[in-house]
């Protein structure tokens, strides 16, 4: 038996359902798939293998897994902060967007934000945006595994200037990409309850089951929504989708800030997954998802870091951070939310949430080989009593050395192989001139 | 005019009172302080040098000053999270302390911390611990800017078994290290109002008048203390503490999470700088501190990491990104605190707090030379709108290159000049195979 690559030397936190670890953890990868997970001792030697990943002593863990993002905005980081919502939205967002958006900016923005993602032990992203065929191409080409939507919204958008032809035009998108890759899985992304009509959503949905597709929404961001979506239909957000047939087991409801005990009830009677991205929640002031309770009725949950626009970054290590601290202090509870909490929604739980739950998040036989390494021979890293807990509270995106995904070593060394970073950062800065002259 | 470092070709963020910023700055400096600042028309020769620092289209800025570690509690990182804040302290912390606290394991584990801290682009730090003449020499040789007081409390603590010895131990420190050193400022460090008697506070404070010294002080950091206080005096913390004469404007109040309004009233009319320590107060879950009240009442405030056993981590860039954020959200308005308010916290704000607002915080003539520069040419800065935004929403302290302390360069490329990492990072490790193997 000769494996296609082996990891070894490392502490294997495989994150299965037991949480089971290995102090010198080995890794037998073929093809595309996990085929052995073990530990070795002193002096055994390794499998054979076409290629070695030495972890030095540091962490091998499955891939972080984002489920919720819009990777193409990283054009807008830090374009316009510390704005009231509707100002940032109205007179900052919707402008660039309007102005910038074309496939061209898509592509070289969304190749931006995969490298960052690479570099920082993302494996899995979840994406939804306007041209998502340049999103799909950028993906491709960056080696990451990614669910991808075309963005459905009901008034004119980059790429689709007749609204009525949204759910057309996402459809064409799940045609284009289904079955074309063993790592873009597409699907549906309705923008929300308060930009898409009732008959929209329903298109969408029928749309999505017909292709066996996931159907991202954002719903219940802000109490705005809440009221709003109330007034027009006496009901909660998400009491309203469910009345329309949009909840269901396919379904990925993001932020949730704002869901009631009765919307916790529909989410889970419906088998609903929820993204919570706390650092753009946080910074865009929505609100503080009731997180701890969604965990506590059984929810489906995984993190997101939504887009650069609203963030600004995409590491989820520190989005992790984030969400244990936040919720402690938001229930001035120490133990609201801890450490391998935090960890399991950022690997198996963001898994199961987009519906890629045996496939990915967590290293065990048979699921897809995205495997990173951690390199822990640094002053912040030490001592290391539980490399749990500093996975939350210490390590930083920086940290991570090597990305498999699919089976492919796309960072080595943090070194991402699948792209000229020089050239993907220069295209990318290019944009932004024009855009700062201009704004 | 030969300088003795020259910076350029970065932007320049001086953190002056007006915020100036040079697209394309220069800074001269001249043995330990700063003697030139200005910029650079394109073609312009560069001043004479002894030795240039090429910021190569990065940030050059005032480092960082955290105004609250316990830099030797590194030894603890990690060892016990996520609990309840009394089984934390007292059968985790004070146990560990009790059994481990060392001249040897506070100079091996300080060390470590002013590593993590020089490698983060951290300047200067204010600490308080034990065996603080071991922390003193790990300052001193690590090349780090200190505040450094030995720890006052009334019970048997490492290293000063007699209580009665707590107050003439903190001075004998003082006597050591006063003018020895234009690095190491050595003060006074009252654990809190509760742990203190009046009697022990107030010889404490007549000391620290004595020598001319910053007296720092853990004040209303949870309800309980709060509750505790008030049963015991009739009074908040704050006012117990004016009205027995600790509160000066040579006072640092660590926390001041429960600060009232009349509690604010009493810091401001007092002059007494404020440590915000967010990151710990929510892994704690002490509490959100009024920290947008205090700037609009105008108080003297800086940010502070507190100690790796709490944090878990000396990062102030990640210790400005969770401030800007925790605002935002706790008064779900996204204006609460903005990025140029944080970097100031943690830059000038900071200065101000521990009394050396006319010595460091921002690049001005005749300032000292603490001056770091942040390597931008990264996915995750890319494009870079405006640079404050991205050093708070953005940076992370492994971004940090160069840093130069008192005009000597002590970070040079992300390499330590002043120890051996490996040995520093070896030597913590093997005091932690012993806590493991006890705990």
């Amino acid at each position: 038996m000769i494996y296609d690559i082996v990891f070894h030397d490392g502490v294997l936190l495989t994150v299965n359902e037991s949480c089971e670890a290995h102090e010198n953890g080995v890794v037998g990868v073929v093809d595309n798939r996990i085929q052995m997970v073990g530990a070795r001792t002193p002096g055994e030697e390794l499998p054979r293998a076409r290629r070695y990943i030495d972890a030095c002593g540091g962490i091998i863990m499955p891939g972080l897994v984002n489920t919720h993002t819009h990777a193409a905005m990283a054009l807008f980081r830090g374009l316009a902060d510390d704005l009231p919502l509707l100002s940032w939205l109205e007179e900052h967002m919707f402008k660039a967007e309007a102005r910038w958006v074309t496939p061209e900016s898509v592509y070289a923005a969304a190749r931006l934000a995969f490298a960052e993602m690479l570099l920082s032990g993302t494996t899995t992203c979840c994406d939804g945006y306007f041209f998502e065929d340049a999103v799909a191409r950028a993906a491709q080409e960056a080696g990451i595994r990614a669910v991808l939507a075309q963005g459905i919204l009901d008034f004119p958008a980059p790429g689709v200037p007749d609204p009525s032809k949204n759910v057309s035009t996402a459809m064409d998108f799940i045609g284009n990409w289904q079955n074309q890759s063993s790592r873009i899985i597409p699907g549906m992304f309705c923008h929300s309850p308060y930009t898409c009509g009732e008959q929209t959503l329903r298109r969408a949905r029928d749309a999505a089951d017909e292709a066996g597709c996931l159907l991202q929404i954002h719903v219940a961001e802000t109490r705005g929504e809440v009221e709003k979506i109330n007034e027009k239909t006496g009901r909660s957000p998400f009491a309203y989708l469910e009345s329309i047939g949009l909840l269901t087991d396919k379904t990925l409801a993001v932020h949730a800030v704002w869901a009631s005990e009765e919307d916790v009830r529909l989410i889970r009677d419906n088998g609903v997954g929820v993204s919570v991205t706390t650092e753009s929640e946080m910074k865009l002031a929505s609100g503080v998802a009731p997180l701890p309770r969604f965990l506590e009725a059984g929810l489906v949950v995984g993190l997101g870091t939504d887009g650069c626009a609203s963030n600004n970054n995409q590491d989820m290590f520190q989005e992790m951070d984030f969400v244990a601290k936040l919720h402690k202090v938001n229930q001035l509870d120490p133990t609201a939310l801890d450490a391998r909490t935090a960890l399991h929604l950022a690997t198996r739980g963001g898994a199961a949430a987009v519906g890629l739950e045996n496939e990915i998040g967590s290293i065990e036989v048979g699921k897809r080989a995205d495997i990173i390494t951690i390199d822990t021979a640094k002053p912040h890293w030490t001592p290391m009593y539980d490399p749990n807990s500093h996975l939350v509270y210490v390590a930083k995106g920086s940290d991570v050395k090597n990305v498999v995904i699919d089976g492919h070593l796309v960072v080595e060394n943090r070194v991402v192989r699948t792209m000229n970073m020089g050239q993907v950062i220069e295209e990318v800065e290019k944009w932004a001139l024009q855009i700062a002259s201009s704004h």
